[in-house]
């Protein structure tokens, strides 16, 4: 069985004199969501954030902006252009658009070439691959315009490929659940203080958003022996204030290899000393957002089953 | 200018008492390649086998053995099923079909998943991945019938990625020949008393093929900037008689990354301290041949420029 993990992600910022996001209502977000070919499944909110968990990853709206992740063979920049095109250009701050690393490019429904090509025909805006073709990379589209206010947001994206060990036996298994999950991670003392919703899918697969004041948290897992992939992201200062969040999930999975990417931030966990950055790349978008990509493997030398086809 | 160095590869034995593959002709042969989608350059001869020089890529051809090598958008299975068709399966001893690393998979014409349904329609096989999809790695088809003389062909395939320094910028320069491109790799000493036949392309890229008696080498080279790609592969004894060759090939173009594939023979160069095996995983085929995959890369951090699109 397999899935296509990696995301996709689309986030907008809109001026300060717009109509607040949240406004919009859930009506208007499952009807994008579902432009992407996704569904809502659950709705958390506080006073900042509405958070909402989909069959394929997760939406978080904010009043001024919104984060959408979705992954498998989901048509994102499908659901970006509706929102383009329904909220209106002018009133919209910042747009960046991201496609990660992907096991089978011929299984997507585009390519990310294509897909900027779309997005050019409503959107200004530079594209960048960061990374080796034949290796780990990330492709990220940004809308030109300088931001009126800076951004200031930081947000880390750890992905985490190859997951090993008794944490990973568990996520396979068929008698996990959301609160074994929640502890194997330690989830309620990482994330002290968030609303957690999460949901495990059948036969494995698990979804959290979580969210605290302007803060978010999304984790996505999808086991599956020969293509395993997990997928943290969080606006959490993990360089300075969190850094143990990183480690505790890389020590958690014991992943073969994982990219970290930051926007505004440049975390670094503690990893083993076998461990390697092989790969290492910045950009700076013509929005003041600085934007890191680093690759790191186990550099031990591994023996791999060759895989029957 | 992207193009897929990437090479497929078909190997075919055939039985003993079967009909001489050199005695089926050029046309025979000009025929095949075209099913691939390729043209013949040019051929040399010796007593022992006819080498042919490929728009994308090489066909060596004994009496009762040929190997095909296209690269780019060629559709080599279509070729593998002609020749089948053609020649009749009950004279063929052993077949494999390999392909390997590809940067771009959605610009194939088909995945190696259709290539292999389409060869079981006609031939029984067993297929393996060897290397994780997120890396670097090989797909491999192979012929599940016993051959029934054993087999004890070596063969080593070099596959070098992302070239650097003084060799790699002349291979992008418009001042290389084919005389140069010898001498830069010293092929008249490594490959001595063998029948060099190559050829520059226009604007650069290089192919040659190479036979001395039995023993037969191929170099192909792709040197453009952000997707270089350059492979040789031999039956030459890398192992114990010629270690010397793999070393001097891999300080020559200094490449980021390799990948090394061996038939029969386990070589290994004698590469840099900073240089580390990423992953390796090897694989008895029922034929009785030992299959090899090992993949190189320089573990120094490095930093790269993102790449615009």
């Amino acid at each position: 069985m397999f899935f296509e993990g990696s995301e996709k992600k689309i986030e907008i910022i809109v001026n300060s004199d717009a109509k607040c996001l949240r406004s919009l209502g859930k009506t208007y977000w499952q009807s994008l969501v579902n432009k992407a070919n996704a569904d809502i499944i659950s709705v958390v909110s506080n006073q900042s954030c509405d958070a909402y968990l989909l069959s394929e990853s997760s939406l978080f709206v904010w009043s001024n902006k919104f984060i959408m992740l979705t992954c498998g063979g989901t048509t994102l920049v499908d659901a970006l252009q509706a929102f383009i095109e329904s909220y209106g250009i002018d009133n919209i701050a910042f747009t960046s658009f991201q496609r990660k690393n992907e096991y089978l490019s011929h299984l997507q429904k585009t390519t990310f070439e294509q897909d900027i090509k779309s997005l050019r025909k409503i959107i200004d805006g530079k594209a960048y691959r960061l990374g080796h073709l034949d290796s780990h990379h990330h492709f990220i589209f940004h809308s030109g315009k300088p931001v009126a206010e800076k951004t200031t947001d930081k947000t880390t994206e750890l992905l985490m490929y190859h997951i090993r060990g008794e944490g990973a036996r568990y996520l396979r298994s068929n008698v996990q659940t959301t609160e074994g999950i929640r502890a194997l991670f330690q989830l309620d003392a990482i994330l002290d203080g968030f609303i957690i919703d999460d949901f495990v899918f059948a036969p494995f697969g698990y979804s959290m958003n979580a969210i605290k004041g302007e803060y978010y948290a999304t984790l996505h897992i999808t086991p599956q022996e020969n293509s395993s992939y997990v997928s943290f992201e969080t606006n959490l200062d993990l360089e300075r204030e969190h850094p143990h969040i990183l480690t505790r999930l890389i020590n958690c999975l014991n992943p073969g290899c994982w990219d970290i990417v930051g926007f505004n931030t440049q975390p670094e966990g503690h990893f083993a000393r076998d461990v390697n950055c092989l790969s290492h790349c910045t950009l700076s978008l013509s929005t003041d957002v600085e934007v890191l990509f680093r690759y790191y493997q186990h550099v031990t030398h591994e023996t791999q089953t060759p895989e029957a086809m």
